[in-house]
């Protein structure tokens, strides 16, 4: 017996989600609940995956299967397909087990021929709206099936209203409508050398292919690229019996939400058009109203009442938001689609928090409810609000409003294409994405830029949607705005905006300005720190922050810092009048000269260290000795050499040839790290003292103070015993212990040997703290600042899962981790060890951390509630497994 | 019982080595034998060692031990120490298990004060002979002993020479020398606060003091750090009883080694000096007479003959060649040394295959007399015959001629200090130094230079010895030579030569050119041979060249390569016409314009590799893929960029900003190996077709060829499946299979990624190839062209073992070997596995590659014969550790 290819909507449910996608698996759950669905059947993702081994062929079984799922659909809803007098019309739409923008558009009306056209006539009693239907179905047939590009038939039929004198669609009468249909199937004809397929089963089997196929287009790969998922999961095909929202004003078509998806409100949130189809909403061509007119709507008795009492029952039994489309065909509701709801992260975390609330869901599942990644967007700056207060002077007017459609504040350059916005962005460039509306061909403009700014469309348009998925600051469907897209510009009245020029987007007020305004961190809520209390309750890793100011480390405190992972001594040296002393120190031509200017020095990086322990209260702060390649502190040009040679006092030959000597064809493999204490070490000895200076001077103060030295860029024992001694002989000149001041000395481990020889550096080391984004640089043999060149198709490509400096490597450079925390920890079982590389506060490698067994990760302040929460979910993750 | 920390010459033996140093053991096997040897005793090495632990005091019992054995001593020679009548003499030497010529300096005469000196005036019949005899041992005692410098002594000696109108020492007479005693402990008295110590038994004490001391002095240290001595085996002690070659004209001294340590020509061979003591010899002050004109001297009847039967005993009880040192007094032969002699790679190969065809050693040992290193001397150029030979016209008359002090051409820039030496060779200079004799101090200097030419001295001076260690070109005792280093020239006759002039030396021959001469690659000897033949039955390693050329191939083969291990296709990119193609290639804007400059590369390439194919006679030859950053290609300075650009057809402006957009940060790691490929397969393309077609043509004439084509730089599967498409599509397409070539596909293990994932990578790697340069660098996090700043210290500091550069580092790069062999053995137990850095022809480094299990080793042609030997040494220790 053949595999079971084609479930009904009455065989399916939730749980299979897997086989029958994530649309397919809403549509059965609701038909075993009751609620109103059209009938239906959906083809397994099964089948899609064995059409792709069979070399695209249909798995043996699935067509006579769906012919009989068809046969079940038509007695169900007493039509029949392709009949003349009671056509059954259907939907054919992709539904992969994750909802994919990328992939095909639905094809709707389909089953209709110059036959069945007669029958949708009489039933409907309304040739125009049968007609409509009928070129309708053929232009997205011919678009989706066929891959006919939309331009083509939006010539004809532009050419139509032309004929006819029609300004709006709608002016289309029914006889005008009737002439398009053999016009757009002559345009078939011409396009794919065959005529437009009549047969409604023919009709159906392309529009099955087409979904197929759908599932390897450019786009849907990107998208799975970009959202990490599986290339071999495969898409299932949904065929729904038709209901019509454009049968009259009693009919219409909408999307809502359970709950607000921006701000997590609990209140049905969403949108309805009256007397049209559902594709009318998503692409944002006519405005909508907000779904609570649909209470008051004349046209619409009762319906709200039953839509709202779904819905209720929808989240209830998912206990998550609940994401819905709907219909109503003259004055009857339908269910056509529920699934899990996107939301932003400030959504996130306070439909999480209130569902906590409402008893619905428990901590854990809490916890879970919020992708750490999307934390950023409540830690996003915005807009000063004395900018945005009209009371205030400050205040700034915004040059147009429209829809605040994704939260929080961008800055940028404006470009007027997708192209443009990736171009510039990967020159680094800050733009903003101006578009009358966007579709999925702009999506890479849109990672590529710092928000979006539409002049069409609503709250639930594509470029919303997107936005918001990706936490970018989005102003949808302002409509005020003229663009100009071959001109470059864009206006609004009389102000005239260059491609070029800046403007800033409010995302949460729907607010557009000319120029830069000022943005603060925002205020974090109650919600959020309850997240934040219930993450630190479930993680096991600890979490530092990598601050090097005492500003830095009061951010980091507030951001529930334990301690400071990194702390790095060289931004200091730029401040103020020191850089000349360090200048001093680095042209110094003897070991005297040298400690004379670091003697300077010193008093400088002792307040810099006070300041940091007293923000730090007791908590430990990492401090690394210096790092960079001295020629990062001198001037390259020849006038401010000259300039600087006479400030120091030397001849500005003898500093040129300093420059010179300094020059490296590899800096990040140079003169650095280490290497600049083990050659001057007077240095590490300068630094060490005004370590122990500020610690003793705090400490006399009655604050706690835990000061742990961390030598950078070791690869070998030697080394960091060298440094070692160094510190060790300063802490007892400056009588270190007697203060009552506990000390730790440690390593970076940044380097693959230092990973390899973990067991012999452990020995001199109290700690380990993994410095990843260089040991990515040399674990993979690659320059962050060169890699730009092949990196990104690195990734396109599927080389690499990952960049890996901003995803850690788990094979190679997590290999590396692996074994020097093993090797550390078999010499010294109580070896502390963390990260303070950039992946510190990226979620997967949190998680991997974790796994590891790492006893802390560091990063920016700003991430660490991201690290938090990562934290928190590995820990719950591992705890699953380990049942 | 306290431990025996002193063993009379007659206690001990050869095999006491560690215990009593290779001095002491030497004069205690010499002693069992029966052979006249002054009586003497030794300190060991562990009282050394305990001298150390115990805060530099003499061991519990070491004293008493040795004031015991100084009275076996007296009574053996019947004279006491101290004695006014018949007082014992000693001379005191530091004597380490391997001989270290930084150590200290012998005390000689020991026991000599105002009262002894009385007795040896009468007992020596000789007042001149006893002053002279006590003014040097308060010179020697006052400079080794009292760390005075011996310019002072000197300047009160001149000083004496000029009142008393003495030219030469010998001219000083008994009265004059006397008085000369009283002015030295004077000088002593001021320079130390101190009177010379007049009892013997506290100069006996203060020189063993001195000689332990001296085993920690920096020369010591510098000298063990060179030669990989470590610093735990200590140095002995041995206080022996003076005889005195400077007795009259049938006393003398000398040395000799059991065969000629240069040519291993089996002759005694060596020096000696009437009347003087044994440190003239080695001074090179007065120019000794050849040990062979002792046969027919005179003064020394039958004392050769006595000599030779000892030497000839001596060789065959230690079956290798003696270095020995001995003193006739009046006409009684003294032996005072013998040790292993240090000898010339030409030397050792010569001496190891006489004495296998002499059965005194077998093949196994016979492999072991070579260091491989060593062969490198063997395989240094030459001076062009023609150059040298009179009878020709090219013939080129030296300036001057000296001694042939150990063999070889060296061509270099004159200079005349070790600091200078030291300072140019830094910055890659190639020089001679030129000095009127070295010392211990000049060792830095004599690394750094390419020759060794001095005024003074003999074969066995200081600057010949230590020449011949490090098998660099000398020529030593020059005395036409004028040297003015005040004026920085040196002058023979008319002739004169600044500093930074050119000169050429022949050490084989003794002759000193002005200018450069033409040098050509030597002869190979059938010794040389033989050695190589042993060799290639003991090892298991096979050894393959790197190289480039048919040319370099066919040198491959005449040095036993059995295959190539690396063929760098880049070198090819820069002969000729073709690099024109190669930067078009590179400043193409599109696929289709770098397909065509490609396709004029091709044929090139293909002619390149029909050479190396028919070169290697079936071999394997590995060929890589294009692997450096395309800069490389490139002009950088503004004019060639003007000037290529209009070759090229291009704008300036466009052909600059190309330029500049492939510069990088740090190229190591940018845009280079397989990365090149991934971003553009037509080069990949157009490098397999060429191969697959000069493979198919060689094979079509009957000729073997085995194609390893190898993918640099791959960090990850992916990468290397990727290049392998693209080579598997190009052998369909050239019908490869069908011309019956079998090639291989695989790939560089350059980066530490590459090997953590080996298992992964193996499975689409037919082999391996150890990048061992480019992994040390990423390793190590450790740039080749920068770490001079450094890297030097850190070796001299001993915080790296050695130059990893040079020597494999074992514990990190090796590792990352091991792991990548094992892993990648693990999924593919078939996998060959080579290493093609340019450690594959460092001994140390073959060693390892022979113990992880590789297959094979890939070197430079002209190191092939060292990585034979180390192989077969590799081979025959693991085969010695199995039983």
């Amino acid at each position: 017996m053949a595999q079971k290819w084609v479930y009904l909507f009455r065989e399916g449910s939730a749980t299979m989600r897997d086989t029958l996608g994530g649309k397919g698996a809403g549509l059965a759950e609701m038909t075993r609940a009751g609620l109103p669905v059209p009938p239906g059947f959906t083809i397994t993702t099964e089948a899609c995956n064995a059409y792709y081994d069979d070399g695209k062929q249909f798995p043996e079984g699935m067509w006579d299967q769906a012919l009989e799922a068809l046969k079940d659909v038509e007695k169900d809803i007493e039509k029949t397909f392709g009949d003349k007098q009671n056509p059954l019309l259907v939907s054919v739409r992709s539904g992969a087990k994750f909802s994919m923008p990328g992939m095909m558009d639905t094809v709707l009306n389909l089953g209709l021929n110059d036959e069945t056209i007669q029958g949708i006539i009489t039933l409907s009693g309304n040739e125009r709206f049968a007609y409509d239907a009928y070129r309708r179905f053929i232009q997205m047939y011919g678009n989706v099936v066929l891959n006919i590009k939309k331009d083509k038939f939006d010539e004809v039929f532009d050419e139509f209203k032309h004929k006819t004198g029609a300004k709006l669609d709608t002016d289309l009468t029914a006889e005008a409508l009737k002439e398009i249909v053999p016009a757009f199937k002559a345009l078939v004809q011409s396009e794919t050398g065959n005529p437009f397929p009549e047969a409604p089963i023919e009709q159906l089997r392309g529009a099955i292919e087409a979904v197929f196929a759908s599932w390897n287009n450019d786009r849907a790969i990107y998208y799975r690229q970009v959202n990490k998922i599986s290339d071999a999961l495969g898409t299932a095909v949904n065929i729904q019996s038709m209901v019509f929202g454009n049968l009259g004003e009693d009919s219409g078509t909408g999307v809502a939400f359970t709950r607000n998806p921006s701000t997590g409100e609990n209140k049905l949130y969403g949108e309805y058009l009256p007397n049209a189809q559902g594709e009318d909403v998503v692409a944002g061509i006519r405005t909508p109203h907000p779904i609570s007119d649909l209470e008051k709507d004349e046209n619409f008795p009762d319906v709200y009442n039953q839509f709202h009492e779904i819905a209720q029952r929808l989240e209830k039994h998912y206990k998550d938001v609940q994401d819905m489309e709907f219909t109503i065909e003259k004055g009857r509701l339908f269910m056509l689609q529920t699934r899990s709801g996107k939301r932003t992260g400030p959504a996130a975390v306070k439909i999480a928090v209130d569902m906590l609330n409402e008893g619905l869901i428990d901590e854990k599942t809490t916890l879970q409810r919020v992708p750490p990644g999307d934390l950023d967007q409540l830690l996003h700056p915005m807009i000063d609000p004395r900018q945005t207060d009209n009371t205030k002077e400050s205040y700034v007017r915004p040059i147009t409003t429209g829809l605040p459609a994704s939260p929080g504040a961008a800055i940028g350059k404006v470009v007027f294409t997708a192209e443009d916005a990736e171009a510039q962005g990967a020159l680094g460039e800050k733009v903003i994405l101006v578009r009358k509306e966007t579709s999925p061909e702009d999506l890479r403009g849109m990672v590529a830029a710092q928000g979006i700014l539409t002049a069409f469309g609503g709250m639930t348009s594509h470029a919303a949607v997107v936005a918001r998925g990706m936490g970018k600051s989005c102003v949808a469907g302002a409509g005020a705005l003229q663009i100009n897209e071959a001109g470059r510009y864009l206006s609004v009245g009389d102000l005239r905006i260059n491609e070029g020029d800046y403007i800033t987007l409010n995302g949460s007020a729907g607010t557009v300005y000319a120029g830069k305004l000022d943005v603060i961190a925002p205020e974090l809520s109650d919600d959020f720190n309850t997240i934040m209390k219930l993450a630190d309750k479930y993680r096991r890793l600890r979490v530092r922050a990598n601050a090097d100011t005492p500003h830095d480390a009061a951010e980091a405190i507030r951001f529930g810092a334990e301690g400071i992972g990194l702390c790095r001594t060289e931004h200091m040296f730029f401040e103020g009048d020191r850089i000349t002393a360090v200048r001093e120190m680095i042209v110094a031509d003897t070991v005297e000269e040298r400690k004379a200017a670091l003697a300077k020095i010193l008093p400088y990086q002792k307040e810099d260290f006070i300041g940091i322990f007293k923000a730090m209260q007791g908590f430990p702060v990492t401090i690394r000795t210096l790092d960079p390649p001295l020629h990062e502190f001198l001037p390259h040009e020849s006038a401010q050499i000259e300039e600087l040679a006479k400030d120091l006092g030397v001849s500005a030959d003898k500093l040129k040839a300093r420059v010179e000597s300094l020059k490296e064809a590899n800096p990040m493999l140079g003169f650095r790290g280490c290497r600049l204490g083990i050659l001057y070490p007077e240095i590490t000895e300068m630094q060490a003292r005004a370590i122990f200076r500020a610690a003793k001077e705090v400490a006399a103060e009655g604050i706690k103070v835990e000061p742990e030295i961390m030598i950078p860029l070791v690869s070998d024992l030697n080394e960091l015993s060298r440094q070692r001694d160094i510190i060790e002989r300063v802490a007892l000149e400056e009588g270190v212990k007697e203060a009552g001041v506990a000390y730790k000395i440690g390593t970076m481990i940044e380097l693959p040997r230092a990973a390899l020889v973990a067991n012999k550096i452990a020995q001199a080391a109290e700690f380990f703290s993994f410095g990843t984004n260089d040991l990515t640089q040399t674990t993979f043999g690659l320059s962050r600042d060169d890699a730009g060149k092949f990196l990104p198709l690195y990734v396109e490509q599927k080389i690499l899962k990952d960049d890996p400096f901003q995803a850690l490597d788990r094979e190679g450079v997590g290999e590396l981790m692996k074994i020097a925390t093993e090797r550390g920890r078999s010499v010294r079982p109580d070896l502390k060890v963390g990260i303070c590389g950039e992946h510190g506060g990226e979620p997967s490698s949190v998680e991997f951390c974790h796994q590891i067994g790492l006893n802390y990760v560091s990063c920016s302040p700003f991430r660490l509630p991201i690290a938090r929460l990562s934290a928190a979910q590995a820990a719950l993750v591992s705890t699953e497994r380990d049942r």
